[in-house]
């Protein structure tokens, strides 16, 4: 370990915990491409943990934010006004909000997903005066406090040092097996007087599970339950955190599943270049805050602005890029399909939705060994799912073909150098 | 109000509130002055709520910022290492830790200043097992549920809309009025079994309450504090994220009063350039951490370990900085004192310490009419206080001597005559 | 309203609620019959909610506390050792536990079921060091903070005036509808780490819910969650209070259904003759309890220690009393089946076990409008269920023939003079 | 061993505790004396922890006991409105509230002391709709959960196995030494917006800190804290659980001190002869309970009922039960000064107020080692404390002189005895 490495374990947290599975040293990056200090280049279908959706230093994007800063922009300005907001919130309403006929307001939270949450869920409890909030089994919405209780991951929670309470979690769907629909329960209980589940608020649902394990609801069954919120005066919070800004092929996670959310949650890709920024969007009719009544030092991070805006500009004037994804999305689709067939049957499925798609194993401690090969390869990947059992593809959405490619093929080569000999000693 | 203006009201949720109190629209800003779109200019005294302590858009901080980016440095990076975050640990451990003798591991949590305290409040519950937080009267420390179970502000709190619990309220130094230490009831119920105050897994404390209205603690009660939590094995959490960076003359708030806490929380100033970023610092032995069990997307903000190495480089490297401060504080302090001297006895008095100071008002409104007047005159400056009744000083860190002397002199105006006509009718 | 009765309405709370279903001033009872101050007689359904299971003011029991009382013996024992609750032991050892092969210890808590409650849910979580509950839907087990917890009626829970925290609601068997297995569910949520549904210390259930509208476990199911508590390390808690001693035929509810629970609660009728008293039985490996760690200063009550061990060596030396119950238990519900299947098809249907019975009404409103024509003509019957809409038998188990076929004639001639005018209007 | 014995060992739960300390079997009792299996008697300086102060089977309230029971009368009657139950309402409003010009409705809740509390906390919050309960140092008030809450005792909290909340505990009268008065700090607190105490919807406090040994407040003091939560509106609810029924020389223990609370809490003493019977007095103003909001099985304890007309009647008619109590409680107090005074300077001090009085020792063993040693001779006597270091008298307020001289010599012996030679060794 050379002395730029050593200041890490010397002087870093034992928290940090990507650095462990993907232990280069970094310098710059371009595209789906890193380049470490070293010269070695490793092709990224990690993408900051989806937060790089056009790549890293996107040159349309990355153009407007150095001119930004070479006209002497203002940088930070809490929640003042400044151009660069409201150029942000006209691209924004414009290009995104109004071709989906959505109205929504637009909150600037602290820049992080998980203050986005905790903003959502205050403003719900406040507009119902219900206190309770539900969430799933597999969700994953934050770190602090509050989104924490909706999260179900079990060390995440143990990590909370204090009882986690106002949070029900219902189950996803699938998650009570094949033959049962989990709706049927959560109806049953959250309908009825007196069953110990007192209304809830909201409901808090990613419509691909990031972290979860790529599971991720029919339009049916999103729909049956928006229904059931709207019927239950509930509302439906969509934590597109992860599953917007185009990674599932249109710009939301639910337009294509025809349900309109009260409340829905964008962060990670939103700048366009990895900036933090996070923001809720909300009904119109469901803005009660108070003004300062839920804040934050950097709320007003005008870099975010100007990058999100170049993005929105860029990539989604009209329908080309989306197209784009889908076409993506299928070769990749297809491509883990050959790969699972190429296995001993039920040994792996393909999970997610567009370009958040991932192969689940059966044997969960292949996930991560197939992860580990790819990054002696120089391909950066990871797993999730509550056994780590799933290899989460999260390539730039624009990354090129002969890339995409690539990394297909070296994922198949090491499934099969990982996986075949394992599976072929256990069958 | 033009077009551009239309935006934010039409779009942007109720929740914004500073522009409410200083209503122009900002383009660009350099050092201590803010432009506006119509040209108009601004003398900021608000530096972002305390976080461009070097102005803004600080040429040796912005150059480097802008080499990193036009060398395609990586600007999003999780928690991997990167060569821009190892240059910012080997600065910091450098330049700011080994000269104060200080040999804290380093946390790179979300970032966001309510982050960081949510990853304190977790590591102290998690070392000592205990669930209790001990914060003070007038404390801020955030929004997101954790953080704001330890801030006071009952309208903060009631946003909530859940109980907020497993922190108990200790009187700050003053709070119990001038007769009464409030150490010795802190003393008397920490330390008594079945005093109905289990014995806390952390003290958390400002200072100066930056927020809170500016009051401050004095050495002899803080190291008797001090004193107190290490007989009792209680951890000592000192939020620096507003009083930190310089603001109240040295690095750390700390450093002048004889302390050493176990846990140091800073962010705002500490990118240099207002972009996000929050460190949590611990007494190594502390970081039991598992890796991964707090975390965060933005957590790899390069761009602000850039800026944040630069500053450090730029004004840390010896004392010269610092006594500029002190020099600065010295002349305000003064011309404060000045200033409420003017008044009728008892109508105000200064507050605060270093660069983070303020004038406190009996009469509540007086701060705000004032605040008022000097936006009008093109001075921004903010209140605070649980009754907005303190007019809070944040200037640059580095402002120069002529920005600062107009800058008191629009204070000392306004003052006069807004508060003026109003004491004397009131006598 | 005659002095004796202003008296209640001039000085009693507002919370009292059957004297206002049953509005007459009794004076003395015996057996199943009430006598008030008017000399008017009525014959008593209620048995004071199920504590009076062998009638008021029973000879064989009522001799033993008067010759107990007449030699002076002490009525109030904290928890000294006397001879009479000596003798309780000893008799509730050899009558009811030994013939049952049971071995559990007895706790005696303070004298009310509630408190009973309290005291079980302490020792789950101090054993298994989990803090969470899982009760059931329809559920009632108290009215105290802890026992309200794990109760589910709205009307109850909100008047706790702070949130009730730590216990999960399961579905009942049979609340997701006749086509659903609600221990699918169950299974599902407890078993899978990653649920949210963090496993809990116990499961606290009646097997026939008496205030919960009479439904009832059946063996197959109540056996499958033993087996699967078990497996998993959750207790298994039989709220016994008010369907134990005898209600259901046999002296436990449990007897007949094949399982063993962990803890048992008894109260209501443990006394014979209506005196205030509580036990917890638990499996002896189970008495991790520090002494004093749960207390209440009327747990020594001797009157009711003779009385428990005068009505258990009364009724409880042999089955004929037990076979007694059944030949009752068949009667009444033969007759009821008669009465629903009097009224139009799913108007009215029989819910519940031994003499723990009653007819629940489609029509809510039906069960009150019987049960107060029943109070005019001199029977005392209440109802229960989420709506009220179930007429509840509880008569005495020594009950005479005469007596319940009086009873019975009463409820058919009712049932068919309000229901029967009723749904012919509605058909 | 004998048979008798192992039988509680053998079958009752580790969780007995006073039968540990005092381990005779005891048969029957008689006034201040108790008579074991083997005849040995025992004088009773514990009165089953305060609720015997007519001391045992007491002739003219067991004769109408006996009386009723031989009559017939009803026993168990949940809360319908009985005749003996009116006899009680209208003798306590008659000979008990319109003496003292008091106007309290009256709540039968369950007739435990744990339940009261439990009842009155609901109350207050629901009229409030506060949710916090404002409770002090060394104060006991029960063992389910919502009344732990208000408890201070740490090992009696650890053991609700989950955490305790909506309670701040203030400093009692004392608590913070002699020089700081208590309640500066707790109007300082509770009077200010933004403190982190939000105002709470009670204060719940004992006149005499029963198990919190026997520290007291002065007239002043609650006079003080009375009209300042007047101003508050705060409810002040006093515990007279152990205090009240005449143990301080009043049948209130507030009577003395020139307040009024809005809600007074009875129990132990209070049927007179030992039975279970607590109750909760309101201002009418405050009932605002909905029927059955509060309920429990065993509200309805006629034998209760008239066991407390017969103690009123008997001893509350006129004052001069009352100035006998004070007669005694005069002659106890000089006699424990004198003790005391036999001690080294500082060694032991005189507690308590009325015949809620004890001897608290600086050196907390001794006290334990005095009541062991007193047992062996035949006098019942418990400790209180933090530390179990106050050696507690509760003899019955009717006790003999000749009974109690006995008494006071006893402890004087054993006070000489145990605490002399330990005292001087240590001097």
């Amino acid at each position: 370990m050379d002395a730029h490495m050593d200041v890490f374990s010397r002087m870093e947290s034992n928290v940090r915990s990507y650095c462990r599975h993907f232990p280069a040293l970094f310098a710059s990056a371009q595209g789906p491409w890193l380049t470490a200090v070293d010269g070695r280049r490793y092709l990224d279908l990690l993408s900051a943990a989806g937060s790089l959706n056009y790549g890293h230093n996107d040159p349309p994007i990355m153009d407007r934010v150095l001119n930004y800063l070479g006209a002497g922009g203002m940088v930070q300005s809490l929640d003042l006004h400044t151009a660069a907001k409201a150029e942000f919130l006209e691209t924004f309403g414009e290009k995104i909000l109004a071709p989906r006929r959505l109205s929504y307001k637009v909150q600037f939270t602290g820049p992080t997903g998980t203050n986005a949450v905790e903003a959502a869920l205050k403003l719900a409890r406040k507009v119902t005066r219900r206190p309770g909030i539900a969430a799933f089994t597999g969700g994953f919405h934050g770190m602090s406090l509050g989104a924490l209780a909706a999260t179900c991951n079990p060390a995440a929670r143990a990590g909370a040092g204090v009882p986690l309470g106002h949070v029900t979690f219902l189950p996803y769907q699938g998650y009570l097996g094949p033959t049962v629909d989990s709706l049927d329960y959560i109806e049953g209980v959250l309908s009825r007087e007196g069953s110990g589940f007192p209304r809830p608020a909201a409901v808090l649902i990613e419509l691909v599970q990031g972290e979860g394990g790529l599971s991720a609801v029919t339009a049916d069954w999103i729909r049956r339950l928006a229904r059931f919120c709207k019927e239950q005066e509930i509302l439906l919070i969509v934590d597109d955190i992860q599953a917007g800004c185009g990674r599932t092929g249109q710009f939301f996670s639910f337009e294509q599943l025809g349900i309109v959310p009260d409340i829905v949650l964008l962060s990670k890709s939103l700048s366009g270049f990895g900036a933090p920024f996070s923001i809720v969007l909300m009904d119109p009719k469901l803005d009660v805050w108070q003004p300062g009544e839920h804040n934050g030092t950097f709320r007003g991070n005008n870099l975010a602005f100007v990058g999100a805006t170049a993005a929105i500009a860029t990539y989604w004037s009209d329908a080309t890029f989306s197209r784009g994804i889908q076409g993506r999305a299928d070769l990749v689709r297809e491509r883990l399909w050959k790969i699972a067939n190429g296995l001993p049957p039920g040994a792996a499925q393909v999970k997610g939705r567009g370009l958040l798609v991932g192969l689940e194993f059966k044997e969960p401690s292949l996930a991560e060994s197939i992860s580990r090969l790819l990054f002696d390869r120089g391909v950066i990947i990871e797993t999730c799912g509550s056994h780590q059992q799933v290899l989460k593809l999260l390539p730039p959405l624009n990354i090129g073909t002969q890339d995409l490619q690539f990394a297909l093929d070296a994922i198949a080569d090491a499934v099969s150098e990982v996986a075949g000999p394992r599976l072929a000693l256990a069958s």
